[in-house]
Order: structure tokens, then sequence, then C-alpha cells
């Protein structure tokens, strides 16, 4: 019987481990909740009417059709069943493994306010995108339906908690959209006249760049109509609003992109775990005590030159090669490769329209020039041909005709407050 | 004060109209539950993966963005209070009219069996779409996991009912996709053993057509592996499948493509209707009983040369014109147009790659020319210089691919029976 490799999880990590198997004689069977490999970094376009959603998805099927030894298989995962080695899908069906990757990514984190979710969602998945959308483009239509001004001004109050690359991305397209794209399209309302909040507990955004380039990010947001505020924490959120340190602001969108909480992987696994539930993995990414088990990505805790590495594309992509090196390694009966080690790609976010930071050791870029960088990058990393091309020609349509092309609201929801 | 126009329902009637209104001296409303003009024609590409949402809707204030005359609510109406002439939105807000024009659309019939809606959904809407979309894809997954053949092939069995144009449509792509697209993809299941039913109660499909256009569609479609079933009602539909006369048949995913219901919109006016539901209206397209009332496209009884005008979007399109043409004509004094006459422009409808039947009078067209001239035609029509360039690009690239790009499950689903 062949090799059995069963890989929980069709992120940058499992499907790079997957792709990097190309050509080994054993049995691959990849489980994922949903149908689709996503592409996290442009998530918030999606999120905020710049792509759709089939730009930055693709069928996991449709990638791997030609590895005749890859089973895709659309489930949950319930559990591990460690002593009889086998994943354990809702529904009770079991699918035994000799190798065990999981690479299950992370969750939104609220801290212990877990009630805060219902009004601060945030942005991990297309669904979580499509809320988003959905959200930001009704708090416009509430607004111009709203029958008096203090209503009008909590439907067009919009935060966004946490200033890493996500939140500062988002709340850039925010204000763009607020200022820039929809006050034609209004009667009503004069939607320049929205709040576009970016807060942060920390004493700066981008806190993972350096200070100068934060600084201009700061200040490139503040010229874009974005309201930033630093060093206080949001201590309540509710469907009114939220409350910044002791100050209440009525704000009808609330969006959370300050921290992240890995999936469940250790409890099916009963392992040790950091504070975000990322489990301890030795320098070969697996299980101290089950050198046959893997464990990658956000949901791993991996040490590289003594520093824990990040939750990054790059770096889940990293750690799915090199598991893959190490599967290949053993069942060639060759020499393994070494420890783990991280290469930093470097920081990039962008800031809005013609604005973007990037960050790669010492070198530094930012304006117009990182942006067009910031583009061709993610073009380039981009799977598929064909999303290639309709990316870059969204992004083509949306520079040169000032209009965002995604702003459909879909899925019901009832007008509760409208 | 300026002549105040009230128009619900922002679809090819109500869009058309308020276009066609463009530099008369009146101040508008238009008011839909939701926010984007959808293409109905293309709607079957969206549900059968060919298209994205995006590609065939636009936010209806996008459109009207330079009318200023125009005020766009994305509200839902409750009713209209005809003796204070004011439309009723939920939530209880009212606004008032001088001339109102309800252009509601239609819903499916289920011929007093609501109770089928559930396990056979109809297609009108973005959400509709996604839906079918969904739970085509989703059948595939649960075959591929099921663990005995009965229940596999209960999942493999699909049946869409009416054979319509977009019966005839929706199950042309189907069995595509099981026959040619995905077949790759699958190691459990062989997807070129799904059953694809159409199926029709009347003699024959595509009725609307002459007898030797709908005999080429029936071998084009049994061609491309499609039972055609013509002449036995379904008597009853269930989540295990349909009955065919007195014959059960396990079929896990039903589509409805049977028949229409319009909309609410002759209990708002307490107005006389067809069996349809359809407001019976004069050659104005007014009601009898007030000439300032307009009732257009699906949600009305309209007559032409004696025979009813059929629920399609030129013949939406061209009322919306009439009836502006009409309320132009009052507005500045001068002699109202003639009674409405249709101007039918001929019967399209595409069977799969390179096949499609057009009819116009006597004049007749099939197979990949008719395939190629329906394509133009239809992005010829599509609104927006950006809509018709993606839209081009999907359908090169699915041609010259042979892969459908929208293959997305979103929105979240128990694996009920999985």
């Amino acid at each position: 019987m062949k090799h059995r490799i069963v890989v929980v999880g069709a992120g940058f990590a499992g499907l790079q481990l997957v792709q990097d198997l190309r050509g080994l004689d054993c049995q691959i069977t990849l489980i994922d909740q949903r149908n689709h490999h996503l592409f996290q970094p442009l998530l918030y376009q999606v999120a905020t009417t710049l792509l759709s959603t089939s730009e930055i998805a693709w069928p996991i099927r449709r990638v791997l059709r030609e590895r005749k030894e890859v089973t895709t298989l659309l489930s949950t995962v319930e559990g591990v069943d460690r002593p009889a080695r086998e994943v354990v899908l809702r529904g009770g069906q079991r699918i035994g493994y000799d190798t065990l990757v999981l690479a299950t990514g992370a969750r939104h984190a609220y801290f212990g306010k877990d009630q805060w979710e219902a009004d601060a969602p945030g942005l991990k998945t297309l669904e979580d995108a499509t809320t988003i959308r959905r959200r930001l483009l009704l708090a416009f239509e509430r607004a111009e339906l709203a029958a008096d001004e203090t209503g009008r001004q909590a439907h067009l109050t919009f935060a966004v908690i946490g200033a890493g690359p996500t939140g500062v991305e988002l709340v850039g397209i925010i204000a763009e959209l607020a200022h820039r794209i929809l006050p034609q399209e209004f009667r009503h309302i004069d939607t320049r006249k929205a709040r576009v909040m970016l807060i942060e507990a920390g004493p700066r955004i981008l806190p993972a760049f350096s200070e100068t380039q934060s600084d201009y990010a700061k200040s490139a947001l503040e010229g874009r109509g974005v309201e930033v505020h630093t060093g206080t924490p949001v201590t309540d959120v509710s469907a009114k609003g939220i409350v910044l340190g002791d100050q209440p602001i009525a704000a009808r969108t609330v969006i959370w992109a300050a921290g992240v909480q890995a999936s469940r992987a250790k409890d099916w696994l009963g392992a040790e775990a950091d504070r975000a539930g990322r489990v301890m993995v030795t320098p070969t990414l697996t299980l101290p005590d089950d050198p046959q088990i893997f464990v990658l990505g956000d949901t791993a805790h991996v040490e590289s030159d003594g520093k824990p590495v990040p939750g990054v594309a790059p770096a889940a992509k990293q750690q799915g090669s090199h598991a893959a090196r190490t599967i290949r390694a053993r069942l060639l009966d060759r020499p393994e490769p070494g420890p783990f080690r991280y290469r930093h790609m470097g920081n990039l976010a962008t800031i809005g329209r013609n604005a973007a930071v990037i960050e790669y050791g010492s070198f530094k870029l930012r304006g117009w020039l990182a942006w067009w960088v910031w583009g061709i990058a993610h073009i380039y990393f981009l799977i598929g041909a064909r999303s290639r091309l309709m990316v870059a020609l969204s992004w083509l349509w949306i520079f040169l005709s000032g209009q965002n092309s995604a702003r459909l609201i879909t899925q019901k929801e009832t007008l509760k407050d409208g």
C-alpha cells in the first residue's frame, strides 16, 4: 500500500505542500471546509468593492486536477484519532493517515470579548468579505433613508479597529469610497461628511514597519480624510457603536482587524500551544512527540533564528515547501533538510490610490512607486493566468475610470434599523 | 413644486423608463429592494459557474449618478395608499407621487404547490443564482463523499423542470459541467455518469419556437447527454427527488424553470389581474380607473395586436419607453403617443458550447453561427463598457481553455445529508 498523506487545509501552507509533493509516489487526501483556495492578501479588496469573489479564489479541485494521486474532499474535520492514526470527519467518516499535515489557519481573536464579533466582524473568508461589503454599502443606503440627523451620522461613521496592514488597507478604501467615489450618487446625504476612523491601541499604526514608514502612512491616511487614533484601546463594542477609552462613539459599521486566534488543531491533537492557540512545533515543523504529524502556517508556533515567524502568506508557503521536502526525503530514504528557517520577504501595505509602503531590510519605498510595485507583485503571486489578467484589468479599469466595480449587496438581510 | 414621479422596480422596464425621462423637468424617486439592476437573461450563466455576479449586475445609483433629479432608494414597498397618493415603505415611511410606475417583476410560480420551492428553487435574483450554483457544486462534492452507490447516484441526478429558454440553457451547461468540465477532477466518482434530465409537461421543448427549431434543440441536448422528457408532468417534489408521472426518481438537485407569478402589485392597488397575478392595464399601460398609475413589464398583463405580450426583457424595455413617452407628452402638454404596440425581437436560446437557436419571423438560425450571434447580441445589450469587456473576456477564456471560472461555493450551508 502506498504511503498515505492527509492534508487538512488548502490555504497557502497546505496547497504549497501538495504542489511541492508532485511526482512523489504516494496517496494524498486534501480536506478543506471550502471548495476554494483563497488569496487572502487581497480579501480586503473584495470587502471594499474593488474585486469580485471569483477574482481571488479558485476551486481546489481545478488547481489539482492533473494530480491523479490527490483526492480532494470538501468536508469539515471534527478531530484526530491519534492512536488509530485517523482523521475524523463530520458525519463520522474516518480517513487513515501515515503522515498528517494540519494547516488549518486562524480566525479573528476578540481577546475574551467574543460577544463583540456580531457587531465588529473580522475578515478571513470570502463570506466575511461579502458580509463586510454588504454592511459598508448598506450603511450609506440607510443614511440616505434616515429620518433624523443623529441616526444619519451614526450610519455614516465607520470604525476599523486594529492598524496592521489589513486595517490600514481597509480604512484607506473606505475613505476613498466615502470621499471620492460615492458623493455624486446620493441626494439626501453628503458622503464626504462620513467619519472614517482607524483605531489602534498601540502607539503607532503599521507597527511591523519602521517609524518613518509608519509616520508616512499616518499622514497619507489623514490626507485622505481618515481620523487616526493611536494609544487608546476600544473598551466596548455594541450595535450602537464603540467606546474609545471612555468616550462613546455612535458607529453602525465597525470592522475588526485587531488580532487572530489559531484554529482548533491543538484540541484535535491534545498538543501544547501558545497564548494565541498555535501548536508548538519542532524546527522540523512536527509535533515533539510525533514526527509524522506536521502543523504549518497560522496554526503553528514556529521559531526561526530565535524569533517567532509571523503569520503571513510567504511564511506559510515556505513552511509548506519545507515540510514537503522533509516528507519526500523520508519516503525516498534520503537525508532530511535541516531545521526550518524563515526568509523574510519584506512588508507591504497599500494606503489608497497611488500610495503604499514597502520595506525590505533597510530598503524602504513609499508613495506612488511603492503602489505600482505592490500591484505588480500581487498580480505576479495570484494563481492562474486568467485571474492575473482579470485582476489586472479590474485594477486598470478602476484606475482609469475612478469607479469600483463590485458594488453589489447580495445575501438578504432585513433592514433592521433602516 | 415639480411633478413627482415614483418608480418602483429598477428592472428592464423601470430603468428604461427613468433613462428615457432624461431632460424632463420633474422629480423622480426610484425604489428597489436591491441596490443593483440585474441583466436577467444571463442569470443562468451565474447559476452554472460561467460568469460571476458582478459581471451581470450594476449598482443602480452608479448607472443614474449624473441624473440629479433622480433619487434612488434601497427599500421595500409594502403598499400604495391610493387616496393619499403615497407609496408606503417598510418602516412606515411614505413617498408622495403625482405619477406612479410599478414595474416590480415576477417570481416563480409553483401552481399551488408552494411547498416545492425549498427543494426546487427557481432563478430570478442573484441570490437564486448563487443558491443554485452552490447546490450544483455541492451535489458533486457530496457524491464524492457518499458512502454507498444509491446515495451517490441520487447526488448525481439533476432535474430541470420546465423547458422554456431558461430550462434549456440551464440543463445544457449542467450537462457540460458533468460530461466535459468536471470528470478530470474527481477520484471516487465518474461525473460522466451523472443523469441530467430536462422535464417538460407539454408536448415539446422551447414551445415558443417553431417545431423544427425545437426538434433541433432536443437532439442537440441529447447529443450532449441530456435526457429530455416531454409530455409527462412532475406530480411531486421533495427532498428525495421528483415523481415524474407516477415514477419516483431520486434526484438531490432539482431546479424550477416552469412558470412565473407576478409580484404583489395587484394587492397594493386592489386592481384586477389575470391568473398569473398580472395587473390588467389599458393600451396606455395604466390602470383603467387611474391614468396616473402605470404598471409595466412582468407585473402587467398587456395586449398588443390582440395577443398578450410575453414576459421578456425587450417587451419590458419597450413598455418602459412607451410609458416615458406618455409621461413626457402629458407634462409638456403635447399629444400622447398611441396605444402600446409590442415589436417582437425574435427568440434566442443557447443549448451549450457552439449550439443555439434563433428565430425572427420566418428567419431561422441554429448551430454554431447562431451561438456566436447570440453571444454578440448579449454583449451588445449589457450595460456599461466594463461589463461588456469582462463578459467578453470571460466567455473567450471559457471557449479557449474549456474551463469555467466562477466555480465557488460561498454562503455557508451545513452538509445535511453529506
